[in-house]
């Protein structure tokens, strides 16, 4: 039994700090270990992990399953998964190692004997591996299951952590479908998992220019300045996707857009550009920042002219001609689920008063991108000529999420010739060409986060709950109102989302 | 005789914003043509003006020089200049208008008859080609004839322009060595032409990327919150040559790098950058400013801490041998010449006291740079790990005047990884990149606004005399105590430059 002993967090030694953050003894136990999700982003995860050394040698990972496998086709579907969706370069070495460390467990999730079959693996683990008592339920599947899943962890004493060691769960969105489901879900889980136990991914918030938000905002003396009433006009938050539903019409239909993003990737990154400067980078600290400005916003008053909702129509994209939402496979022809969402968000507090926050999130739209832009107020006065200045447009500096992931600022400048003519230029920072060190995949940082304890990147129930009491408003009036506006798949979204903006005087970016 | 009028500043009109600005009917006497500047600057200027056809069909050019030369001999000598710097192509039809409007004086300055001639060609130009009576005369000469070349402009009636018609001076530097040579020089042009009707070179303004610092400031909002004491910890501003002194030795000793460069150019780039906003982008509101700024510069108390100058010794340089100051050829092997100056300088006023502005410049340096780099001061806390941000430095703006004009903001980044490593990345935005219109060189910029009489870009005589005020007490210290400091060919200035700054608890940028 070979085993290496690291620190919780050696980074907080200041002697050390080139060490990377490495995970000490522990496993991992993934349901619903068949899923997509698992295949497609845990395993290569896990694998990638390991591969970067950020795993202890002992680490363990467990399948649980309703499928009639044993360990070593188990075994099989992550090599293949790793094979075909890792990251980093497969090394046989390392695969070995983490091979070794492999278990299956087969059942369904009512299976007593199945829970019981889990336990003794975990503690054989623990003697023959060292994983120390330290394992993650990380539970990819239907939140319909989870409490299931969860009272037979907790009946099978699998909660229990052994003293000096600890038991974590990790939970997938969706955290319910609105305040009362979010509620109810939030107390099946901390009736069995400690509130500091529970891990709630929001992949988004494990991506490198998520958290550059955090570096961006307060590592430098010269955004924050700006980054209030004073200088901001408004703030756009974007996520556009070019794909249709695909294969998720079980999931998809009912839910629709605004739930699937609005409610928690754009309120988290509408949270970490508008918060105060955290204390500290202390989850606790974290999570009451973003908590205070969440509880800051509000909803405007008239909910149809500050709401929109679209659904794709058939269309062209990449060449291609596309069905609309309504011909896709499982689709009910008369659904009137929102496949396009944008609305205006007021923060009431004394840094933004009076600029909106505009978040839009569509499929089917023109291109793939996430983005924060922060578009500033034209200047109070201009010397120049109004003529000069006429193709000027407002400075704004965009966090491009994805893909190209960046910074950019649009500013103006004046154009090489005889005259005083100034036009907007913008200036790039790249992630790509300014770092040699690739960019981790959001489920490495957040699976290893979830082994370290660090709970910085997840949202809290609190922060879940009070999206949903955000968005709620919404859901209910869009419910007593019609049917989405039809948009054609490849455009921007439906006509209504373009007016709800020019009835300020303000237009959507083109990204 | 063809004429094209038009209006003296069509930019005025917000109708016809596009109409480039043309000079109107006019003419350029330019007093030593042999010359090196006007063979390589002015000459190819006025062919790429006419060229871009902002001159008008009988713009004439006059050469006045103590050369036996017919005007088909000046032709052909503008012609060689053309072809060889201009930098524009060659195009033969605007060639062929140009030339025909070509005449050469030849004469000394005292030379009565020669100024008779000159005006019976002015008079001839007026009634064959359309000038109109507006004439431009070009100094580029030592600045000891400026007096007979004055008075005898003034004795045979050039200076006073017809009704309706214009008469302009332009001199080159140095205006003056001292602030007494200055006055007394200013007195000397003064009499004869009247302040609006003197225009200064400095072609540092004449730069695309000079006149851009007006927009950068102006034209957006996101800068000048940031441009004051609460966020600019101090302003480097460097103009950096890595050649000698070349053949310039007869003007050059004596004079030195303060003197060249400081008293001048840099002092200019200080007052743009640290003005505050003027009204309007007229030349008088414009010169309020600088003015404005320029007086409230003052200079540390303590000379020897707070100035540096140097002397190149012999080095490398491009991976060729270069010989120092004292042994170029025309030197005086024992002169006390500084060919680097550095000084700091403060400014008393509400928005910048407090804010050291450190100047430098110098031949023979590690390569060629002239650029304005405003740092701001390290956030005031940092809620990231010390450990984390080790590698932080301090944000900062830097304006490229040149080469590789442009702009480039220097904050910290979030390192792609596991933890919340953060380190200085740039962000960038380029002239050549930005713009296909490729930027007009300074000489033409500034030959033109002569011709439109737009004095914008041209210091005023009160901005002069204050800058030699500026720096007259720094050389009187300097004559009085010892010699430069060395420094070797090809570093970055002598030791004590570094030591300055140190002292100070900064350092200079390398570029």
């Amino acid at each position: 039994m070979t085993q290496v002993t690291s620190a919780a967090n050696p980074l907080r030694d200041a002697q050390d700090r080139r060490l990377p953050r490495i995970a000490g003894p522990s496993g991992l136990v993934i349901f619903g270990v068949t899923g997509d999700l698992s295949r497609k982003k845990l395993m290569p995860a896990v694998y990638d992990l390991a591969n970067r050394g950020l795993l202890p040698p002992g680490f363990s990972l467990i399948g649980f399953a309703r499928r009639d496998w044993e360990d070593q086709d188990f075994c099989q579907v992550v090599h293949d998964s790793v094979k075909q969706y890792a990251r980093t370069p497969f090394r046989e070495e390392v695969w070995r190692q983490l091979g070794e460390g492999m278990r299956f467990v087969p059942g369904v999730f009512d299976d007593d004997d199945a829970f019981r079959s889990l336990k003794a693996t975990i503690e054989d683990l623990d003697k023959t591996r060292g994983t120390g008592g330290n394992f993650a339920f990380y539970l990819s599947v239907p939140p319909k299951f989870f409490p299931t899943v969860l009272q037979q962890l907790k009946k099978h004493g699998l909660t229990d952590a052994p003293e000096g060691s600890w038991r974590r769960a990790v939970i997938e969105k969706p955290f319910g479908h609105d305040l009362a489901s979010a509620q109810e879900l939030n107390q099946v889980v901390h009736r069995v998992f400690r509130q500091s136990d529970v891990f709630r991914i929001d992949h988004y918030l494990g991506k490198e220019t998520v958290q550059n938000i955090l570096a961006l905002r307060f590592a430098n003396t010269m955004f924050e300045p700006l980054w209030n009433r004073s200088y901001v006009d408004h703030v756009q938050i974007t996520m556009a996707e070019d794909i249709g539903i695909g294969g998720r019409a079980g999931y998809y239909d009912g839910i629709g857009a605004a739930r699937d993003v609005i409610q928690n990737h754009l309120l988290q990154l509408l949270a970490l550009t508008a918060m105060e400067e955290p204390s500290s980078f202390d989850a606790k600290a974290l999570v009451t920042e973003k908590l205070k400005v969440l509880n800051a916003v509000r909803l405007p008053k008239d909910l149809g002219r500050y709401t929109v909702r679209g659904q794709y129509q058939a269309g062209w994209q990449g060449g291609r001609r596309v069905p609309g939402y309504l011909e896709e496979e499982g689709i009910d022809p008369a659904s009137r689920t929102d496949t396009y969402a944008a609305i205006k968000l007021e923060i009431d507090n004394r840094r933004w008063a009076g600029v909106p926050f505009y978040l839009r999130t569509g499929k089917r739209l023109g291109r793939r991108v996430t983005e924060i832009a922060v578009v500033f107020q034209r200047a109070p006065y201009s010397p120049f000529d109004a003529t000069d200045t006429r193709e000027l447009g407002q400075n704004a500096l965009v966090i491009r999420v994805q893909p190209d992931e960046g910074v950019t600022i649009r500013f103006g400048s004046k154009v090489p010739g005889t005259s005083m003519e100034i036009r907007d230029v913008t200036m790039d920072f790249a992630y790509g060409e300014s770092f040699t060190e690739s960019s981790p995949e959001a489920y490495e940082r957040l699976i290893l986060d979830v082994l370290l304890g660090d709970a910085n990147l997840f949202p809290r129930h609190q922060e879940v709950e009070r999206s949903w009491e955000i968005l709620d408003p919404v859901e209910e009036y869009w419910e007593a109102h019609g049917r989405p506006e039809p948009y054609t798949a490849g455009t921007w979204g439906p006509q209504a989302a373009d007016e709800m903006l020019a009835r300020d005087g303000r237009s959507w970016r083109r990204p």
